[in-house]
């Protein structure tokens, strides 16, 4: 069902054809279609920022390892933290979610840091929990 | 104490100066630094987008208080999470990565939804937690 359905009740029973008009699907008002267009088009941008960034700790990956250097860096990130806390309240982000974000983020990071010392290879950004994706053909 | 401290001791104690070229503190690769700072420049356009992206959600949910629509609509995460996996299939990142972005930003979306349904008024990508910041002064 299309939550642009306009006017139409959900189940029609017996008894709808007295009530034609009542509305059980929510009209979507057209402000709200363009704001999740631009939602939509900023979703992608993070998409394709997230995958670049992957791509970058990828390889600092394979030089911590090649290295011996350590998967997790405190002081790196606390600076990471600290910066971004900065830029987010200059943008008018809550600094708390940037800081939520990055720890999120790195998570990740450091997951596929460890796999990589140990000798595993796999796709950007992966959980861990799937097959060869495409990048491993590409990277 | 900086990170690219190169070939000094972490505590220079009584018999430090008998061994001047052990390195305690790890020499970060040129090579790493490059990389840092590609990610530095990823992580800021990163935050500036999230920030658009929550002063958009921040838009629907005043639309959808006024409408009231409900804050979480299942129809459309499910859009976004096939579109979202696809074109991070296209970009090399994770598709499993990509919908646990999504549901992490989502969450923080609703229950910002919720507030504003409920009369209060937050920073966008507020965690609940903290006073008015300067989003609520420029929105």
């Amino acid at each position: 069902m299309s939550e642009t359905t306009v006017g139409r009740t959900a189940a029609a029973g017996p008894g709808a054809a007295h009530v034609p008009d009542a509305p059980v699907v929510p009209v979507v008002p057209a402000e709200l279609l363009r704001l999740r267009s631009s939602i939509d088009n900023i979703d992608a941008a993070l998409i394709h920022l997230l995958a670049e960034r992957f791509k970058a700790t990828q390889q600092v990956g394979v030089l911590k390892a090649e290295e011996h250097l350590p998967a997790a860096d405190p002081a790196r990130e606390e600076q990471q933290i600290a910066r971004l806390r900065a830029l987010a309240d200059e943008s008018g982000l809550d600094p708390v979610f940037a800081e939520k974000f990055l720890a999120f983020v790195v998570a990740e990071v450091i997951h596929h840091h460890e796999q990589i010392a140990s000798g595993q290879h796999e796709q950007p950004g992966s959980t861990g929990n799937r097959s060869a994706g495409p990048a491993e053909r590409t990277a």
